[in-house]
């Protein structure tokens, strides 16, 4: 398939820690890959030379940073990913898939650092200029299933070492986001999908591709079984 | 005089490149010394190791830096040193001296960089967690001699070098400010006082005296003549 100007979109994986989506992310690019479907892929922060800089910052375990700074730092190099590497490549009809969005931004700044969401849903829609993304893809395991495969990971980032009780904050804030009268009241993250991501990996890759045929019938079409 | 809690607050000197902020800052600073107010001073951005390597990011002229994302990170330092630095200072009853604050915000994000005000203002106050000025002194001085100036200076950073019409435009914002009309549209910048920057530096640091005398009159008393 070739790049059609008006075809692309940001498609987003997101969740708590442990759920995946970095795996899913792989198994999605390459589905897309063999389905001649043009995309690229972000991850925040970072993306650029200043904000590969200000990721280095964010994770620094030496660094002390309090929490309106710490989601200004990440809305800035959102900032910077959105017009210099987003816009661009939608606009030239490609789907950008991104680890992480508005999101994780509402669940570890509101909840899990517990800032006011006003403020941080105002700086946001600053950051993003007002790009919204095509598809969110809400990847959800049972309570405490995400923390335990974390847990069994060796070193910690600055973020990592935040504690349990945050990363249960923000572990529950991603599943009240589930909820429909939630997404409706979040209009600037665009349609939600939520994703069980128990079992095999390629189920969970089955239920991603799912979710993209219902909001995108003409491009995510069934990918034949000897592709896989 | 003792630091007495409840006497503290944030005083700040704003006004285009070359009006003689540094300069007035440093008499201040000596004045209130001999006085024996006490007090502190601060610079943005910078102030904490975040705030530093963030100043470092901002002022590299090898860095491509989008407009919102520049924004962003002037906040986040912002942010640090409001929580880290000025906010305990003026608990124990200091006044804290800033070499700019809100209106270069204003003056070089909106007016230079040409981003939407609102989107701005929102996440300025977001960054600054509702803070506001006990005083902002706004040094003025005709247009153009204070770019003069900073033509006369040799190297200059990333900002210093956006380009002369970039600079007309922060010039021409900060004449704008001194209208009661934008300070009325502007409360979160408090006071705001216009003090005329030409003459001697002594004249103009008089001059500042009598307009934090005016706005605090048991503490920023007349200075003996013998002191200065």
């Amino acid at each position: 398939m070739r790049s059609q100007p008006g075809l692309g979109a940001l498609i987003v994986l997101e969740g708590a820690e442990g759920v995946g989506k970095t795996t899913q992310l792989r198994l999605l690019a390459d589905r897309m890959r063999l389905a001649g479907i043009p995309h690229s892929r972000v991850r925040e922060p970072g993306g650029s030379p200043v904000g590969d800089d200000i990721r280095r910052l964010l994770l620094d375990p030496s660094m002390s940073i309090v929490p309106r700074a710490e989601a200004l730092l990440f809305m800035a190099s959102r900032a910077q990913l959105v017009d210099t590497v987003i816009r661009p490549a939608i606009a030239r009809g490609e789907f950008v898939l991104a680890d992480r969005f508005f999101l994780a931004t509402y669940a570890y700044q509101i909840a899990g650092r517990g800032l006011g969401a006003e403020g941080v849903v105002a700086a946001n829609d600053f950051a993003t200029g007002g790009l919204t993304p095509g598809m969110t893809l809400l990847l959800d395991l049972p309570d405490g299933e995400g923390l335990g495969r974390i847990a069994a990971r060796g070193e910690h980032d600055r973020i990592e070492q935040s504690g349990d009780a945050f990363h249960a904050r923000v572990a529950r804030a991603y599943r009240d986001f589930a909820a429909p009268a939630w997404q409706a009241a979040h209009p600037e993250c665009g349609p939600v999908a939520l994703v069980d991501a128990r079992g095999a990996e390629d189920a969970v890759a089955d239920r991603i591709w799912g979710e993209l045929t219902l909001r995108w019938p003409q491009t995510f079409r069934l990918v034949p079984e000897s592709y896989l």
